[in-house]
């Protein structure tokens, strides 16, 4: 029994199923112990940034953590973007990073690295194993930090000697950590609260685990019985929505239009939420979104029992159960293909149960719209802003769920993780990419103005274009052994979504819309 | 006059020609004064990997710094892992990192994380620009910090207010770092290397600025004169190659071959070099690979007066030049294309004055032999030990020397960076890339053995076999717009590496080889 036995078997006694893995030279007793493995099992990805996106969609689904395999420094700095998102969605991760033999790391072999330095910046757990005993305590002690609540990221650094020795004392049983209840909620803040829905113009302010649809049907009737707003988070890490589901209002990504939405309140109450502020700073825009003098109670910040805090609300108020809007999905588009009539024609065909990874950028802005009364959906969205999350998310999405997911991807933040695509097809999981090419940076000609940049010429141009040459989507992904097809009329998108929702195993479909921001 | 433009100002005084760029929000200003350069270009990246390879390949070729412009945290960290390679292979380098406004960092928005510590992870310069003013002079210090000797990571944060700020004093003119000279070398140090060479079991280990035509033709004669063994490392930085140009022992990677290599000696001469050690730990076989007992003399550090300690031992020693060793490039291969025939096929058609990037690990074992008597070229290997270095280097080997550069790229490697063939097509550069198809990660089906670790089951082959499903290699590259043709003899890659070579821009060509580690 060594510690790399010692780590799979701690993970196998805390039902961590899934190891999104990037092995190397260091790892390679992990690896072969992996042979053992009965309940654990290990899923190859081709870049860690994939590995890490996909553990986050693990997390996202399930609520619990996945771990992921990466090598020394660099392999951790490849999958620290995607662990950015992680830590902003507030999902549980457990990272394995291998490293140099303990004898070995004082001689600054090429691979040497300052790994304590990067896991540090992503503001979680970090500890070194320094011996095969240790392992399976540091792997429990990892699980319990990243677990929270609220979740977050936990790295667990093995060096390849503690990896490959022998233990003096395996332990019986395995340690196990608990599943942790959400913290209580503070009494002070729930008492504020209560007054101010009683007297004030208030908006109660959703996010995290208050997005599921028993809490935003509680929330619902908490506003309804105070007249109150029912206003959500931007980028929600996972919310149920559709048909029957009570829908929040969406804080806009635009600050000067979130301004605007929030003006008229007196005070914003948090669930699940923590305040909203500029996504970016502008000129003279205001960073803090919440209109001056208007009161913020933290109500239940992440992690704590927010349905606790919606019940409570609910019983003291006496709010009734109130409907849900009813409405009905327009019929599929027809005709060209552009932004809107993307949108339409995903929430023409869009099944229930799917779950959404959403990272269409620019050329999604109508597609909550289109899927407000789709049938019942979990939609996920890029939480910490580092694009290339929309592909690893679906994928680790649909190992935990192993249900439908349907990734909304646009082509340059594809760009990022495209790799993605290859463990889709070696795994089989049935992912429905839409890869939506409108070859630009989109996004960036807004901001551009928005920032107050004035440009006049083909060099800044050429910064925000993505047509010389143009990327062929569906060739990228067939190459990587996932079928695809390109449409160009919405007409055609309506029935490679249809035939993919109804076909097992990844599809790929590149929409190709009118060049640019539209 | 805003930041932006003092930063562009300060680039283009101290002649950095070149900005590998992937832009978002908080760097819109300085896209937008790019319009206004007249000897600074910014050539976009679709991932950040690719932006800091580029930059190290065209330091290698050049010597001196080319900017990288990088969005914030996660920007950073997608470009760490070549900047890691980079900061082994010692050249200067500088990251301009756009980054919320001073104003806003406080506000936790979804970008914001701990960019400094991922740059100090870095161990180069760090500093973070607070007003326009200064952003002149924080430039100039960080070439100058990047510039050495030896060349290091330089890291300036560029908050997107600083950038758009107006200054208040101009700088007139802008400041210009001066190019440093080589440190001197230690005069004890030189006395016992002499005394070392004409009485003890020597050998001369080159690296870095060492390895140039001029200073492998020194070293020779010194290591003539003396009977000395003329060694080099294993992965050098760039070195000259070929006919008429001397080729120094290379160590080997395998520690336990590299302990077999250096056992006679009584001393090692380190220049341009540091101190070998074994790539990772494996059991029962040491870590320092120089003999017990074996004195090293640390003759001339990297970014010291390589050039002037060679020149000084030869002159100390009279050592007579001596000529270098003549030998024929066998003709092109015929048949079937195994590592020995691709490497073949490289050695038979190299043209003169090509740059190589070699990335081709397992696949490329025989390549240093095959490309002996070639044409004089220039050979730049994995520095850092991360991979996905080979494309991007070659990317930008291809824009500082607008010759010829060969990229050779194993299939595992390739796919982490693959996006850097989007800009080669963008660009139109003249690089051949051929991809190494053996549909495995091979190395680790070597290393895995190494370390002793014993696999007896699919779980493990899993995550060393790329095979299910097959990538396409010619089609990726196709799909990003560089021509592309699969060979599958080495006649064929013959063929298509003379057309290669006799065609503008950039070719792919994907070379099927036997599966796994031959």
């Amino acid at each position: 029994m060594n510690g790399a036995h010692a780590l799979l078997a701690t993970l196998e006694a805390n039902d961590v199923g899934v190891c999104f893995a990037n092995p190397g030279t260091s790892e390679m007793h992990f690896v072969a112990a992996l042979d053992d493995a009965t309940t654990t099992r290990a899923i190859l990805c081709l870049f860690e940034g994939v590995a890490t996106g996909a553990a986050d969609g693990y997390a996202r689904v399930l609520g619990s953590p996945a771990a992921t395999l990466l090598h020394l420094g660099p392999g951790l700095a490849n999958g620290w973007a995607n662990l950015h998102n992680a830590r902003r969605a507030r999902v549980p991760l457990l990272n394995i990073v291998g490293d140099h033999a303990t004898f070995h790391a004082h001689l600054d072999a090429p691979l040497q690295s300052n790994i304590q330095l990067l896991a540090h910046a992503l503001e979680g757990w970090y500890r070194r194993s320094t011996s095969s005993d240790d392992v399976a305590g540091d792997v429990a002690l990892a699980l319990e930090a990243a677990t929270g609540p609220p979740g977050s990221i936990a790295t667990l650094v093995l060096p390849a000697d503690v990896s490959w020795s022998e233990l003096e004392n395996v332990p019986s049983p395995w340690p196990r950590v608990a599943r942790p209840s959400p913290r209580a909620i503070d009494e002070v803040a729930f008492e504020r609260a209560l007054v101010a829905l009683r007297s004030k113009r208030c908006a109660l302010f959703l996010g995290g685990s208050a997005l599921s649809k028993e809490q935003t049907g509680l929330a619902h009737r908490v506003a309804s019985a105070t007249s109150s707003r029912l206003m959500m988070e931007t980028f929600a890490t996972k919310m149920d929505r559709g048909a029957g589901v009570v829908s929040p209002e969406r804080l806009i990504y635009v600050s000067e239009f979130a301004v605007d939405q929030l003006k008229d309140l007196d005070v914003l109450i948090l669930v699940g939420s923590i305040e909203p502020v500029g996504f970016f700073a502008y000129p003279n825009v205001p960073s803090r979104l919440v209109p001056e003098g208007c009161d913020v109670i933290d109500l239940a910040p992440p992690g704590s029992d927010t349905l606790g805090a919606l019940e409570a609300l609910v019983e003291a108020l006496h709010a009734p159960t109130v409907a849900v809007e009813r409405g009905e999905v327009t019929g599929p588009p027809s005709g060209e293909l552009t932004t809107q009539s993307f949108s339409a024609a995903v929430g023409a065909t869009l099944p229930e149960g799917v779950i959404v990874a959403d990272e269409s950028n620019t050329s999604g802005v109508h597609l909550f719209g289109t899927t407000r009364f789709a049938p019942e959906h979990q939609w996920m969205t890029l939480t910490g802003g580092a694009i290339g999350y929309g592909l690893p998310v679906a994928l680790g999405a649909a190992v935990a769920s192993k249900g439908r997911v349907l990734a909304l991807e646009s082509d340059g933040s594809m760009m990022y993780t495209l790799q993605a695509l290859w463990t889709m097809a070696r795994e089989g999981l049935d992912v429905t990419v839409v890869g939506l090419s409108n070859r630009s940076y989109a996004v960036l000609t807004m901001e551009m103005s928005r920032v107050g940049a004035v440009r006049d010429g083909g060099a800044s141009e050429r910064m925000l274009e993505l047509d010389d040459p143009t990327l062929d989507l569906s060739q990228l992904a067939l190459a990587q052994g996932v079928p695809s097809v390109r449409v160009t009329s919405a007409d055609e998108l309506v029935v490679a979504l249809e035939r993919s929702y109804a076909t097992p195993g990844p599809m790929f479909i590149e929409a190709l819309l009118p060049k640019g921001l539209h």
